[in-house]
């Protein structure tokens, strides 16, 4: 237990997923556990029944005084909005690091900020000192920064499709479609009339077609790898299941290629990440094979024409999509191998 | 067309039920479809997306003095504790019959009532003259009333698997068990924290243990028909889908008896019974052979011993558990075959 | 009931769908219902429980000889490669109408066909002579075929979304993407190791990508609307629901077009449609509005720059996806209204 | 890395769920996976897309041979029958124990298991020297046996709930009613036509009632608790879930007692029992609390007569069910504290 963390905003689903990956994390300890909804403290198991088995972590009423002295890093899980009023106050603490699950810091231009979310960003201090937590993609500015705006679910899937590509210019200026089936839980804890149970199941939606305020997230980071403008098509889907996300992007190849180069390029981009699985060719990622898990599975269809490049990805929502890449990014901060606590399996730890 | 209906409520699961149903009825049309959201009148589609196919019928704010001359009956599917408000006036109106889906009207002793719904029954005149709707079991009273309090589920169910018991005297006064299990639209459309589809997903619960409000009204239609007073267990359970009900009713006989007897009894009892049906030895009930028909489904199995049998009843809580037995019951009052707009196939209609 | 029909293969999906809209609908009766698995007779209630209501209905053993005189029409529900071999038999009977729910006569040329299903069309007499059934597109030639090859749950949605455009001249001759998702009683009902529930559940996943044998099928029907070669880009998903279908289309316009244009193009190709509902700009196809029903709904979204136009459709894969657009061609082939119990509801019975 | 150990039959269910576990575990590696149906080995992840992140481990054709000093210990994850012939050959081999998680070995009586399986017990030696797997009913011969027979799903969630009663002689001879609601994996994960997604999703059934094989097994430890012959009505029904299980239990009290009485009696009965958990009054075991996990919640609630008892409990089927509690006895064989390697979180590790 060489650090301490804490998790504010642990009763929705990407703190509770954090709370449920750091208990086994060999490095850290819990620190500090908020809910702004808590006006005493109470036993986790109370507001998390499947924590019941936990006779003694507490959840505690919000009180950034509170975490001074006790925190060597603090998860912000929060709606969109809060994290930028609470991250100054907290960084003001030396040596208290913040990941951030919310958008607030993702998105470096405040007009397409204001547009995507509908409010201002206030926090420029943070815009400008934050690193943007894609680890694969990112690792080297996530080290040095003491702010980590952690990605949407969907950036990190479609970004993690992508990237070979927009690194070697193959990636045309526009075209690129990334329709993405989004299991519930990517929505939030709070109650919601069209996410009750009779709502969601047996049906499917898409929803924000057009106006994803992860569209221009996605585009920004492509931005930054092939170094010109992107524009992305995208439309996000509802599907009934509780964890997963499968993102299939369909690329129209600036150049034609073949299969054995394409994947070769794919393989030898991802060849040292743990957490990155390249499928051989005619097998597809499936939601239950990184389901619980920070692993994200990218599978390569080319059509006979050399010129059109379907890529499928599949991730946890609330792992590689929101918690279980936080705590690899909190792995990084402190200079952990980057798979302790997230990669199951003897091989791994 | 030779009646008119309206809704009052229609938004929510019972509500929407019956429009399915009377939209497709061969002798009712639509007078008056009615949300106490709303401000003004909207399309239908627009509030519930599955009757966009409809572009005439408009849900109106809610307003008793619309209702004389457009309505011959009106369905409340209102939240418990508002027929009692609503009843009163509508039935001032000559020539209009009320049937109320809530639990307002179920129980006509008000000290029970209290105890179990947590308010007064405050309608004392509606509570004497109204019939409870359990067709099968009460027609004749439901055929003499203007106010019909609807059974609820669970009541139907259970009490559809006991009632050949109680009349032949077979049940105890104390010992019998109702397991119940039931899909999520038996606890309505409002927006809540545990029935958002992550929370309800995979998992399966009791809830309610022996304090649920059906039990003082299945206990008080069993006297009815036993003429004795019968305590019972009931322990109600949430499954993870959207329709269905089913109840496993565990009964220690008052004598030994053959399981051919028995047979025996229920098929007789249901004899001329259209929506029940009794199934052979050995076949038990499906949720999916129920879901969506106003049908009730009975198995019986008897241990070695004689003494010990088990009931075993499927029904779906919108159908013949509210809304289909709603309809069933304003075909009872017009003077129509029961089985008018609810039994599907040509035998039916 | 003034025609007599049949069905072979009904306990399928869509064969047991084919029944549940038959037994309701008010111009015909079931003539004979045979399933090549049985030796001898039994009650349709024993093989498919949800029709244990029903008393008097049978299955038999197929046999051909006994379908002269009790059918005016016959629905073959079998798997792909069955139909081929007896429609030939069944044509021969004088008066006797063929609805093909498999792929055999979907496909003009041969050698596409075995490219598709992996053996030969054998049946050159019944390809020639077959029309395809969607009904929308190519209402006149069903109505004068005796054989009708009812189209794919994929090609439905797809075409049905694509067709306008096709007409117009809009669809460039590649670029074309079909992101599709299905609902799991679009695989069939034949155990299979990969279909079981929790293979299913809580999972999703791309199949046949690049390689399912609905593909030619759409680009043979646009070719015939657009009178040009078109090639598609088609993904299949499953999705963990029982019935619904989910397209999510994405084509580069071959002109510049605004919204208005575009849904005014939509919503005149489709206004005398009475199963195909155009939705308004920002709102979206839901499987929910469409399960149990034939109706397909389609929304627009045009990107900013007026080129990029992404088409949603939704529809019941065993409603207009198969059984509900079987019977449409049944009721055309008959001479009646065409929503002839498929119609839910008083506006179109 | 203290011991080796195997699997047989790791395609399975439940020998992918003990595989999921000891991966993980931090005192065992796995010597030995094995699967009838291959020819010759293949990786892990071809078969079981779940662990394809796993690129080293490989699955061998079954070879008793090559057990001899690779394992310590072996599980045997097969169906019923089988493990009655393998265990008497590896138990030949010095030093190799054997948990056999079907039911082969857990009657006593030969009469009662063939009635209960249809085939006869054919290893008497096996069966005279094997434990019964329930941990916290049968710690010491556990600790003493080499072949240890898992006990069922059902037994385990309701022995867990029965056995303080039973010990305190609280438990009558008859009347005492199990009802328990399982999770689609109980059912193993061979292809049956009554186990498709769309068989089972929105559908819930009894089955087997009052025949289930599990009823002998539960009154068997039952009669060894409470030193006296208990007879138990027992309904197992289906729910559309992957895993979990659920036990609502009904005992008419052989003497009247008080809820602190009874809540005194099952905190003091597992008060140093790290897996099983007693809820407080008004609390209900939740199957989403113990999925994934080898916990067991148990719920009580006293009528107010003081003489009936209903006792909830909720487990994960293939977690303390199934191969969670083999783990804990393979700890036990070993030696290690019980809950290495299936206690998730700081506390327990």
């Amino acid at each position: 237990m060489e650090y301490s963390v804490g998790i504010i905003g642990v009763t929705g689903y990407t703190g509770q997923e954090l709370l449920r990956i750091l208990r086994r994390h060999p490095s850290v300890s819990i620190g500090y556990l908020a809910s702004r909804r808590l006006s005493k403290p109470e036993p986790v198991g109370k507001l998390l029944p499947e924590f019941r088995a936990d006779r003694k972590l507490l959840i505690e009423p919000y009180d950034p005084s509170k975490i001074a002295g006790r925190c060597d890093l603090v998860f912000l899980a929060l709606p969109h909005g809060e994290a930028m009023k609470l991250a100054p106050i907290l960084l003001k603490k030396s040596g208290l690091s913040v990941i951030d699950l919310s958008g607030d810091f993702r998105i470096k231009d405040k007009t397409v900020f204001r547009k995507a979310y509908g409010f201002a960003q206030s926090d420029a201090q943070g815009l400008k000192s934050s690193a943007y937590g894609l680890t694969e993609l990112f690792r080297e500015s996530i080290r040095n920064a003491r702010l980590i705006a952690n990605p949407g679910c969907y950036p990190t899937a479609s970004l993690l499709a992508l990237a070979p590509l927009a690194q070697q210019k193959l990636l045309p200026a526009e075209g690129v479609i990334i329709d993405a089936k989004s299991g519930v839980s990517g929505a939030g804890r709070s109650a919601k009339d069209d996410l009750q149970f009779c709502e969601v199941n047996e049906d499917m939606r898409a929803y924000k077609v057009g106006t994803h305020q992860h569209t221009p997230e996605m585009e920004q980071a492509l931005g930054w790898i092939s170094k010109k403008k992107t524009t992305l098509t995208f439309t996000p889907h509802l599907v009934p299941l509780n964890r997963g996300m499968y993102v299939t992007a369909y690329v129209p190849l600036a150049k034609k290629i073949s299969f054995a180069a394409v994947s070769e390029l794919y393989n030898s981009f991802y060849d040292d990440e743990p957490f990155v699985r390249i499928l051989p060719e005619g097998v597809w990622p499936q939601v239950k094979t990184v389901a619980g898990t920070n692993d994200c599975e990218i599978g390569l269809y080319l059509d006979p024409s050399g010129k059109r490049l379907t890529v499928l990805s599949a991730i946890d929502n609330l792992g590689k999509g929101a918690s279980g890449q936080a705590v690899q990014n909190m792995n990084l901060l402190f200079g952990l191998p980057e798979t302790t606590g997230i990669r199951i399996g003897h091989e791994g730890q």
